[in-house]
């Protein structure tokens, strides 16, 4: 899978490449990821990307030009063409739609995304109606620019292709251990969820490792015994603590059973004595 | 405003700090950004910092051994006096409560942020216990660590300080012309709202710059004539279409005029015949 990244910044992905997962995709061949600069396609002497807003108001704005004249090198389908060549062009913007789990699947299916990197104010609108097929926001702040959502949406993609997590052999490379895949959850024989995860509609739960005492705090007993239904258990009422306390708008969309109810129910009594 | 990065790659961040508004900031001293590798707290041969999960499963977990001794380092008040040394500590994690603009202005008031990079399955939760004021998460997507996540905060922190944006000086040396102030908004003599941003409640309008026409399209006339008022309606409008089309949940939260609840109430309609 090939991926292009529009930016007057190249040299700030020098870092995100080049670490975890997405340096190993790169050097196993499973991706591409090539930056291009923009100042590149600029004709004059200061190499100018940007110029002031028709309209009036503060700041700048991306030019259309040296942007058209680098897509132009890319060899990438006209818009209507794209969902026949599995190519898309992704414009990252505070203005866009906000990038999910499910929209990084939907990226991973692709053979090639594009990134655009707006800056200042943004970029001229006529590129996004001509050269995009969406616009993105991976969040409601303001950021600098979007190479560091670029890198985000980058990272969250490569890490669902098939190859990338769970190699055995790349694992081993790096020698500090395998990454699990993204998704779990399912139920397992006694009926309790079996894992939980963003994607699984809950926040994950709680993990300890050794050592089993540090600064006087034990891990949990629970984890250290080997009754694995008291662990499934425990690990999902954490789950559903975690996510009460630190996303409750994710509880009315998750899957719960009575005894998650229950649970909950006993955690919103112990809150309401506690700021009484 | 000094800000610390305890993470397992500490070069990761080496293109994020040394671009744009970060760069600025660093260079002219209103930020202090220091990256603590906690391989280098490790004492064996391996430099090993994660270890298996208690209670089994998949994926590794950050050993706490490497992080406490980095803190130690730090010189950072204990949990309960950050408030009145204005510290804080931020974990970085899929399960942490949502980063926005509005825990950026918090954090910007901070005299030092420290950022824990969770990695791989997560760090043991009594290190969160121990020694973090607060979880946070840039969005409901999976990332491969806590890396981009800090880099994310740490920039819409610092453009929020003063100084680092707007700065003539610094502006004219990266001499590709200024930045605007996220927060803009604000009602204007004729009750049109001045302008829009994430932070005033709808998306930003679009924007365009020279040549007024473009393989054919035209910069809207209106932004090409001198007519302020005009021109602030068609900016309201365009932003109100933004908002409805890529993030009609902003709409409910907006603060909306009469006028704008008619302008979309057209702007409905259209999109229904459309469809029928």
């Amino acid at each position: 899978m090939r991926f292009d990244i529009l930016t007057i910044f190249p040299a700030f992905f020098t870092g995100p490449l080049d670490h975890g997962v997405l340096k190993r995709a790169i050097a196993t061949g499973i991706v591409d990821v090539r930056t291009h600069d923009l100042r590149a396609f600029t004709h004059d002497r200061h190499r100018t990307v940007d110029d002031r807003p028709f309209g009036g108001g503060e700041g700048m704005v991306l030019k259309p030009g040296p942007i058209y004249d680098c897509f132009q090198t890319l060899d990438i389908a006209a818009k209507p063409e794209r969902d026949t060549t599995k190519e898309t062009v992704v414009l990252l913007s505070a203005q866009g739609q906000p990038f999910t789990q499910a929209i990084a699947h939907e990226l991973a299916a692709a053979e090639r995304v594009v990134f655009l990197c707006g800056r200042y104010e943004g970029i001229d609108e006529r590129i996004n109606l001509l050269l995009c097929d969406r616009e993105l926001s991976i969040g409601d702040y303001i950021l600098s620019g979007g190479e560091l959502a670029a890198a985000v949406i980058l990272d969250s993609v490569v890490r669902l292709m098939p190859g990338v997590l769970g190699n055995p052999d790349s694992a081993r490379n790096e020698s500090f251990g395998t990454e699990s895949a993204p998704e779990k959850g399912g139920l397992t024989a006694d009926g309790v969820p079996d894992s939980t995860h963003l994607s699984g509609g809950l926040l994950d739960y709680p993990h300890y490792t050794r050592p089993a005492e540090f600064l006087g705090l034990e891990v949990p007993e629970v984890l250290q015994q080997g009754d694995h239904s008291a662990i499934r258990k425990w690990r999902r009422q954490m789950a559903l603590a975690k996510t009460y306390r630190n996303r409750p708008d994710l509880l009315a969309k998750a899957d719960l059973t009575r005894k998650d109810q229950e649970f909950l129910s006993h955690l919103q009594v112990s809150d309401d004595e506690t700021s009484t």
